[in-house]
């Protein structure tokens, strides 16, 4: 199975659409089309293709999740934010273009992420209402679970409240990916969309505490950032909570429930198993 | 004509949305619900008004376009933008709860603005999408323009330029604002929409102008923000371009050119035409 294919699809439509976005452009291309891993639009595709659904139909959702992605990582790398100088092996927005034209380059894009939906003639307008309920409640909750993220350095907090934090932060746009993907899907029924929906969850606190175990295991120049990050920062993780093998049990075990849960589907989801085994399987 | 029975109605609205948000409601509820001119909310009831439209259909639009002037506001009056320390005579969010926050904040408001519209459930789908194309490109524009303003301070620019700049920064959500209240107003036929929408840049444009020559003419404690802020910082204005008087002259052409549209209404324009003349005589 090839997720390249989506790769190379969504980066097509992420240059296209920011062809032609005047003074902002330029940072904002920066951020958005030099690398990323593309999850979020895979996960995307990839629900919409378990249930045949013509992918032409998928563009602008994919590219509205990955918009509001790359925006979320401009601000998190901010100086008074994450403070980070690296980002995907090259130096962060603010340090390539200046703060300002940063936190704009984020503002442009989270406007654009919504307006790629919002005028995608090939949906009818209940199916982009609905897109938009979950787009602009992730996109809202990701703000709010970066801003538990900064209120919780240095802090003793117990797991239940990093769960919390990471449910809003990270989980909310990868679980409106998988949302996203199923709305668009016709073959896609009510039981399918609920079973979704717990798989979304599932990977999305799955791949947050991964992370926060790569933070202490993976060497700067694979993560495309600098390692020990999170540590250096003091911010609560898993592994300062739950210790590094216990964090690593309950990752996988996440992405266990997870692959069962796709066995429930109505429709033939190995596709889907299989990213999940990618996702698991990630290097960084 | 009263249009305090508007800011009442926004107001109500703003905060009854602004209830329920968790970590981030704190430092949005300050930056928006204290005092604020509500013109943009004031226009969008108003347009709907003299259509005779059912102001419970506006109150989701007249809110929008307050959430993304709020978060515009909190963005620019940041350190690296504009670094204003005051706004509505209060420290401005930042000052109040940080860098990160305020930033968030502003993130916030932004997303909050788009979502509730889509959750409206009095509005159409379909009126809801046209809605939002105006709202999302509007907040896209406004971006820009900010980016635009940081890249032209303490340089020649020509009037061309400046004029562009200021119709994505001001005018774009001033346009935006008239132009949710005519597509909401079923009444409001195509004729009408093509009056209203040279109306609102015009009006748009003025409104600009006079800030600048207010920003000269006006003190600290009247303005809510510091007096020759502008000027203290080089930006380009239209006084620095035009002279003081040829401003003023020019921004009353257009309120009068603006004026004069509306007569050309399907319906009475009364309560509008009012309105101008409260913009024009403002006095900050």
């Amino acid at each position: 199975m090839d997720f390249n294919i989506y790769i190379t699809r969504v980066n097509a439509k992420l240059d296209q659409y920011l062809s032609a976005q005047g003074s902002l452009a330029k940072a904002m291309r920066y951020s958005t089309l030099t690398s990323g891993k593309r999850f979020r639009p895979i996960l995307t595709y990839c629900v919409a293709n378990i249930f045949s659904t013509n992918l032409n139909l998928v563009d602008s959702s994919s590219c509205a999740v990955e918009f509001i992605h790359a925006y979320s990582l401009i601000h998190d790398d901010l100086p008074v934010m994450d403070d980070d100088d690296m980002r995907h092996n090259q130096p962060s927005c603010h340090k390539r273009f200046g703060e300002a034209q940063a936190i704009l380059a984020g503002d442009g894009l989270q406007a654009l992420a919504f307006e790629v939906l919002v005028n995608d003639d090939l949906i009818s307008a209940d199916i982009k209402i609905e897109l938009l309920k979950f787009l602009t409640r992730a996109s809202f909750e990701m703000a709010e679970g970066q801003a538990i993220d900064l209120s919780i350095i240095a802090k003793q907090v117990d797991i239940a409240t990093l769960e919390s934090m990471h449910r809003k932060k990270t989980g909310a746009l990868l679980s409106c990916a998988v949302n996203l993907g199923a709305i668009i899907s016709k073959k896609c029924n009510n039981e399918d969309r609920i079973i979704l929906d717990v798989f979304s969850k599932d990977i999305g606190l799955a791949y947050q505490i991964q992370d926060d175990v790569f933070d202490i295991e993976v060497p700067d120049a694979l993560l495309g950032k600098n390692q020990y990050s999170d540590e250096c920062k003091n911010k609560p993780t898993y592994p300062s909570l739950l210790g590094l093998d216990k964090s690593k049990l309950t990752y996988k075990n996440l992405y266990k429930k997870a692959s069962d849960e796709l066995d429930l589907l109505s429709v033939d989801a190995t596709e889907l198993q299989q990213l999940t085994v990618n996702l698991q399987a990630r290097l960084f």
